[in-house]
């Protein structure tokens, strides 16, 4: 076999056949295809795209090009869940917990920031000390003790992807929808999980700006974990503004402990933190209804079960307690500017993927792979698609540790919110389920 | 500006500005762009195309990359000659010396083996101690001294491409009609020449497989020498079958100093080489018509005049005479053996990429850039389309250093073949010129 052939094959619009996909992800993982030589063919892949056949058979090899974990001797059902990406969202930071205090371990791998959307592990280095870099005896360990376990995605599963990610980051061939299910599964399919909630991001903030795409996307990674002979659901979560209000990565974990804790939750992030949750214990068999899955989920917040899970696994994974039960002691930025209204009317649409990039020019992700995350800088943003503001109210709160960063951060969120003079309609949480 | 946007914007089928171009080249050409991110440019350029203002903007940006060369201290008016690539093209090695002996003097700088096309140099390199890597003053003083100089492309010209080339070679994505003729163009444009003969390959051979393609090539390539103030000619050739009789490194610098110097030249490709140095004379104003230029051809030949030149040439490089005299003496593969006839037939149709391929297997080529030449190996060919053989006849002998790779040889020259019961007609040597 030639990748040279393989690459002209797929360029030419031809489907490649399961021993060449699989000969390919091989050769690129041992170093033997050079990444001009995966480039090309991504970028082939990209325009050309993929049959499904040919996208289970990348998924598969991904998945077969490192480590499989097991976990069945600390459960007997393994549940995960997963975010196609997207602004404000630190859903695994209370799903988690919530899942856990109902009693379903969950040992969720997770990734740092990709482009304009943040990562769980980026947002969880917020607190002093906590690590996501686990042996796999820590992490079965805690998993068995606590119930909780929230890592770093390991090298050991699916290198394939981790290289291919990290390439696709930088070629232009991020958003193609049989490379981002692969990706996706494949991570999935190694991690063991018996039953996967995909939370699929459609709108301005996300990969996928249609229903449409992420239709499509959803339906080929159930299709895709079914054929592994996993149970897979997916939720086609809105993501035309930002989730709950905070966008940075401390002020993204208070939030979440506010969602764990407070009185009153940011009420769109924990509608769709419910959601999730509830179809993770659905899937787990905790309940034989969706109804009666929400009510545990809903009750394990109330009861304050999540909450201390949240903090049992801060604090098993060496993070400072004491800023979990004090969220004002987690990092804090310099300068905190309002954004008011420029004009009186309704928030019409927002340029979700502006405010992501505003966050990271901030400083709260990375512009190459090398940067350092500024974990204390930000925004919150109450503001949402159909509410109605006079002129001079605050529509949104900058934190910045730079003064030109926030000059430009505030420039970016008043040009990603259009206005209307007549009512908007607000935005549902989600479109659905896959399938 | 930023390469991922760049490639986006191709990768999406939207063409790149001027400035867009000109970043890209300088930022490649000086490193800070990867290899990786240009070959998924390149692979979108492939599949998307390129307008003819973004090729000519390539190839400006591609020849302004470097040195530009002047010649004109040496000889009023410069004549170079191109050929797109094929299969037994030893052209140069006879068309220079004729041109040399005529009185126009030639200083070309040539390429190495491309895909399935040999390489100018890698058969020169044939010769022990023939060295095409000369200092500009060496290529200066030669040409003005003997007339004649066959070098290495320099670096120092338009090294966008010489980076391009190399990644296009291991990337599939050579045969794109925008990234061959900006190839192509850059180069003879910072040469300097004033006057190109292209020699633009069609058929089973060459990149271009249709005339419709062919000619599409040579009308941008015209193009883009009209339009930086060059006099440019393409003659569409035949590749529908080796060019000659030998295919591989020091078989076919054996076959161009029969040609230079035996009674009996292959037809095919004596005629060929007279038809290119005609015309390289022509526009060099050495008659006023082309038969005329045809005649003064012949009798450079005829005269023994042409041979010195080549005899000089690889003198003055470094090269072993006692081998030009001797051809015998050139590099000798160890095993030899003759490919029979299945049938008895006329040849109907020869699969000529799959010639070169089997040559490239042998080692007369490179698989990947790393890849040692074995100047040796290759094979004679004398079989052409519409001659007629019983079974048994010898149609090819294959010149090898390793059993198993003759096995392989063997069966891909048997498969290349195709035969036919009834006549058939010989191919034309080309099909006209543009414009």
């Amino acid at each position: 076999m030639n990748i040279i052939d393989i690459i002209a094959q797929k360029r030419d619009g031809n489907a490649l056949s399961t021993e060449q996909i699989n000969w390919f992800i091989e050769q690129y993982t041992n170093g033997s295809i050079t990444d001009y030589q995966a480039s090309a063919l991504l970028m082939a892949i990209y325009i050309r795209g993929m049959s499904r056949n040919e996208i289970i058979d990348l998924t598969q090899a991904m998945a077969d090009s490192g480590d499989q974990l097991s976990l069945h001797d600390v459960a007997d059902y393994i549940v995960d869940k997963h975010s196609s990406g997207g602004v404000g969202d630190k859903t695994s930071l209370v799903v988690l917990p919530l899942v856990a205090a109902c009693g379903v371990p969950v040992g969720k791998m997770s990734g740092r920031g990709l482009g304009s959307s943040g990562g769980t592990l980026d947002k969880m280095e917020s607190i002093s000390g906590w690590s996501g870099e686990l042996s796999l005896q820590q992490f079965r360990t805690q998993l068995r003790e606590i119930g909780i376990v929230l890592a770093s995605q390991s090298a050991d599963f699916a290198p394939a992807d981790g290289k291919l990610y990290a390439l696709r980051d930088v070629t232009a061939t991020v958003s193609s929808i049989p490379l981002i299910a692969a990706s996706i599964m494949s991570k999935k399919l190694a991690a063991g999980a018996d039953g996967i909630v995909l939370d699929v991001k459609v709108g301005s903030g996300a990969f996928m700006k249609t229903l449409e795409e992420a239709r499509e996307l959803a339906e080929i990674m159930v299709t895709l974990g079914k054929d592994a002979g996993r149970e897979a659901i997916a939720i086609l979560s809105d993501m035309n503004q930002p989730l709950g209000h905070a966008v940075g990565n401390a002020l993204e974990v208070r939030e979440a402990i506010a969602t764990l804790r407070d009185h009153e939750p940011p009420a769109d992030f924990w509608e769709h933190c419910l959601l999730i949750a509830a179809h993770m214990l659905y899937l787990a068999g905790k309940a034989d209804t969706l109804d009666k899955c929400r009510d545990l989920v809903r009750s394990a917040r109330d009861k304050g079960k999540a909450f201390s899970k949240f903090r049992a696994m801060v604090e098993a994974q060496g993070g400072d307690i004491a800023q979990v039960d004090h969220p004002e002691r987690l990092p804090q930025a310099v300068m905190e500017e309002p954004v008011y209204a420029p004009r009186s009317g309704y928030v019409a649409a927002i340029d979700t993927e502006a405010i992501g990039w505003a966050g990271v020019h901030l400083g709260a992700g990375r512009l190459t792979k090398s940067d350092r995350i500024d974990h204390a800088v930000g925004l919150v943003m109450p503001a949402k698609i159909g509410m109605q503001f006079a002129e001079g109210d605050v529509i949104c709160t900058i934190f910045a540790n730079d003064t030109e960063k926030l000059d430009k951060a505030h420039g970016a969120v008043l040009g990603a919110v259009s206005w209307s003079d007549t009512p908007v309609t607000a935005l549902p949480n989600n479109y659905g389920t896959v399938p």
